[in-house]
């Protein structure tokens, strides 16, 4: 069986809808993975997941290396035996958060060198040792070690970086050991349509199972986002699967499927719901606003989520004005079932080859707030 | 229908199986409420509480009525439509609190006046603005004010102190405006035990619905919290349900029912569980102990509550560790559960008349921790 099974293309985008087929079973595409860093969706238990109609959720490489660590987590029996998930799951390469969380960091041939956010403890991130740590966790889809560029960056750091990515990308290839388990590559080349093109099309070249856009959703403008996506998915492979990391709003999500792209991550629902910030059909609300202390609606009278079939704005907002810990895990099932039920409808749209008009339209009202 | 419905009383304890029947259902007596301060039994769910076994809980008076307010919770439906929690809730009333919470106080025959523990601003809480308040939250059972006494007092205070819970008694009774809603006095006297007889007889007679026993677990000895029920207990009419407030440990529980005792509620499990101690068959455990680091069982192996059936002490760890979200949420699931399923193994226990012996057998099994 091909890792991409691919059922429909939209006649008049890029938009495309299939199933990727993993070791622990298969998801629907497009895709929106829910991030659970630490082994934990943050403040939703995986049965909720479920519910919700996640069918594949992220982990984070670089956490779980330096808490709990890897040995401990395959001495568990893998990541989705530790957090009681069963579902396909996809981990990074920990090159992001090297790049963004660690107190100190210094990039060489052999590897990235840092120290912990947690302890301040010096580390080297080797690509095997990238494959090594997934390969432990027991995750369905791997992605190799690549280096990130932070926007704006001068050419010759770009060029070199980007090779740099090639050569490290080459080595997880080889350093693969669980053949069973997946693994993408990551496409850099800053903001710069050539080297995007070029990086695309080397690692295309190499053998690996699907494809992943990175370094995007760093500061640029969104203009550019969708240009560096549209020099990429025509270069990749049609049997990959692509996704593109860490991206993004809903209007990118449906941005990037328009384009092409087929799976997603982003903190943006899990991080806002526990600032309080709900995402609705007409647009999206701060819940510890004055306006709503005395609003017997649910967050969003549309939604058929967990929280809004049980709970009003009042209720929420006093929550959240009180600190209250169900204020994070309502608000979360809420921000999440919204991206979910958002994969569920652009999905239908591509089956119905009505999602031309299902953007449109989605985009207009939003717009409009 | 009478309030209290008598089941079976043990042949060789004073414990006894009953039922007591609210404006919002029944629930089966002897009872564990788990406490839900603020609108909400803190990380949990109301239908996780129905599932563990919950048939009642309690709101604080205090809490509710300083944020989100008791008009702004009758305006929304009352306390049970706004938590969506359709069983039955006890209110109390929250003297307790504005002894041990508020920033000052000052007791005086009218009522208490004190401050916020949130903003600072003064507020008079009388016998009758407590039973307001809990008429607009719509609880099931609510509690007259008391004046809280503090561990030790001298006589003279014990007697004032006393004397004034019996005159706010009085007027809460004659405040009450929905008969429905069932009212419950609270019996002080410090630990004299001459006092404590006296307050039960004198509030016994006043035409209540059921009665409480306040004023312990405030750091007395365990011997004097017993003598204390002793005292009261065969003092309260036979047809009113006994509720002794704030206590306790499970072994507490224990020796209560035995003493004769129908309800109890307790901050214990549930902020013991975000504390990360957690109760077990054999004794109580502290998850964040190194031994947990690697250690695939269950919290409790007998127990087979939610956490207990999908998740190893490794993971309980790491989340706690971490300080993951999902941390206190696990850990309440598990310990709300334990005193949940020892409140049903006592009463199944008086209903096979074999109480004595399974209290013998588990109060020895937990000395031997």
């Amino acid at each position: 069986m091909p890792i991409f099974e691919h059922i429909k293309s939209c006649s008049d985008t890029s938009a495309r809808i299939g199933k990727v087929h993993t070791h622990h079973g298969t998801f629907n595409t497009p895709a929106f993975m829910p991030v659970g860093t630490q082994a934990t969706v943050k403040s939703v238990c995986p049965n909720e997941l479920s519910e919700m109609g996640a069918e594949i959720i992220l982990g984070n490489t670089y956490h779980l290396y330096l808490r709990p660590g890897h040995r401990l987590i395959e001495k568990m029996g893998g990541l989705h035996r530790f957090m009681a998930w069963d579902g396909p799951i996809l981990t990074d390469s920990g090159g992001f958060q090297v790049f963004s969380l660690a107190q100190f960091r210094k990039i060489e041939e052999e590897g990235a060198i840092f120290r912990s956010h947690i302890d301040g403890s010096l580390h080297k991130l080797t690509p095997e040792l990238a494959v090594e740590i997934q390969e432990c966790l027991g995750s369905d889809i791997m992605m190799c070690l690549d280096t990130c560029i932070p926007y704006p960056a001068d050419e010759q750091e770009v060029r070199e970086s980007t090779a740099l990515t090639t050569r490290w990308a080459r080595r997880c290839l080889k350093a693969r050991k669980r053949q069973e388990l997946l693994l993408f590559p990551i496409v850099q080349g800053g903001m710069d349509k050539k080297l995007r093109a070029r990086h695309t099309e080397e690692l295309a070249d190499m053998g690996f199972d699907g494809m992943a856009l990175g370094g995007l959703s760093v500061g640029e403008p969104k203009e550019m986002l969708f240009e560096m996506i549209e020099v990429s998915v025509p270069l990749i492979p049609k049997h990959y699967p692509v996704y593109v990391m860490g991206v993004g709003t809903p209007e990118d999500l449906v941005n990037g499927v328009a384009r092409g792209v087929d799976m997603f991550d982003c903190v943006m629902p899990t991080r806002n719901a526990r600032n309080g910030m709900l995402f609705t059909s007409t647009g999206r609300i701060v819940i510890k606003n004055a306006c709503y202390a005395d609003d017997p609606l649910p967050v969003d009278p549309k939604c058929d989520c967990f929280t809004c079939r049980n709970f009003s704005r009042a209720y929420l907002r006093h929550l959240f004005i009180a600190r209250e810990l169900l204020s994070y895990r309502l608000n979360t099932i809420h921000n999440l079932h919204f991206y979910l039920n958002l994969m569920r409808q652009i999905r239908e749209a591509i089956a119905a080859d009505t999602f031309k008009t299902f953007m449109k339209e989605f985009l207009s009202a939003r717009q409009q707030e």
